[in-house]
């Protein structure tokens, strides 16, 4: 069984698409179409998507989901005549939502996503420079601006953690590989000492490890089982024994490895 | 007046928090104290945060707003018992989704930010390493295997646009910057040049960006307002002669940026 799922919105659809792919995930046996329409923000642009949505029904035999995240109440009305089933965000939420605030909508369109907060724009800027300038221990003067330092070995996450939690959140977010140098001295790279409090590591089961290694460099000593299973075990004693909060990668997106450390060290997001 | 606002999930709280942001936004006279609460799968948790929903209502002296997207009902259940006003995202929607789609849902949790499809996982860390190997015209000799090349000024948003792309949808975007000495040649780079159709150009108000390089190098020439305006006249000159579609980023946040980009280009979404 085949359904098409229109996301559709007038702003970027990124809102209408997750409530969307939140509540398709839980129909595992049917097979989604799935399609973002953003920027629907006219009648004609409506009028078009109607088309649109009566075609789907027409080729799939069944009327397609629509999840729309569209302000106007008369462009949603005139999508809400398409032969569609409609989840409609704004239309179900907004009204109760009046009445309990005691306050009327503005109805702005595409508010969402847009540069509303000037001074948490530029902070997530400023926060994807600041991860890219100190990402893989290149740089550790500034180490001091940092809202964290994310520790572990190499490729089990760290690069991708950083940039998300800049992006997403604005934290300006460092990190530093630990090497082998590191773990042959026993103890905490002297660079992070200062910053005990800031560190946050990483580890990864080194099945793992050594398959994503491998992609990089095939049959290494680098990617070598071995050589992943003796890192990991070091560098997890050496959380232990300092005390650093860590948390294992393996099972987890990047989404829910940025949750988790904000959930563990209490950051706050600034968005 | 001050409310606060839960956003609750038994995932990561990222649709919730979503959701929650869009319809907020449309209430701009209300201070809202936001707070985002991932991970609430048990009773433990979820008496927890009854508990600390109530809080919020005596000290505000009005309930909370609190949007959740918690999957098992009895949890969801035990949170409704709580002052506050719930925008139940799945108790409102899964229950006509399962009569329309004549499917049962599997009722599992924290399907949507998990790791549930390991092919768009790893696209998208690969697509984060091809934009980090590839960014600001490092390497030219991967361009074959990217999707999209942006170009434009120093500063005018092409990495952080890159990686967003990268994170959100796994494109491989590289990334260009078109210099003086790019310029004074009248022509199109020639590493950019057997990939013409990959091509997607960025620009912005040269008021604009002279402030962003003013941060990175005040006072500089590279930071005038006399280069910046320099720039990007020849750049979009150059854009509109090699008809290069591009656009002016000034208004826009980087979701913005990306999606308009997708939308323009016709790229697909690997999620």
């Amino acid at each position: 069984m085949r359904r098409t799922a229109f996301f559709i919105s007038d702003g970027t659809g990124l809102t209408a698409e997750a409530l969307g792919h939140a509540l398709l995930a839980q129909f595992e046996k049917i097979e989604f179409e799935r399609v973002t329409i953003p920027y629907i923000d006219s009648e004609e642009k409506a009028l078009e998507m109607v088309k649109r949505i009566n075609k789907a029904a027409e080729t799939d035999g069944e009327r397609p989901l629509v999840f729309d995240t569209i302000v106007d109440s008369h462009i949603r009305e005139i999508i809400g005549r398409a032969d569609g089933f409609m989840v409609d965000i704004f239309g179900t939420f907004l009204n109760p939502l009046e009445q309990e605030l005691r306050s009327s909508s503005s109805y702005t369109v595409g508010k969402s996503h847009a540069i509303n907060n000037e001074g948490s724009y530029e902070r997530r800027i400023n926060a994807v420079n600041f991860a890219l300038d100190n990402d893989d221990g290149a740089r550790t003067r500034h180490y001091n601006e940092a809202d964290l330092i994310l520790i572990g070995a190499s490729r089990s996450g760290k690069t991708p953690t950083c940039l998300y939690l800049a992006l997403q959140y604005g934290i300006k977010a460092a990190n530093y590989p630990i090497t082998e140098d590191d773990l042959a001295d026993q103890r905490m790279p002297k660079a992070l000492k200062p910053h005990k409090e800031k560190l946050f590591g990483l580890t990864i089961d080194p099945e793992r490890l050594a398959t994503i290694r491998n992609e990089r460099r095939p049959n290494s000593r680098y990617s070598s089982i071995q050589q992943c299973m003796h890192e990991i075990e070091e560098i997890e004693l050496m959380y232990r024994r300092e005390r650093i909060p860590y948390l294992n990668t393996t099972a987890y997106s990047i989404e829910e490895i940025s949750t988790r450390i904000m959930v563990a060290t209490g950051l706050k997001r600034h968005r």
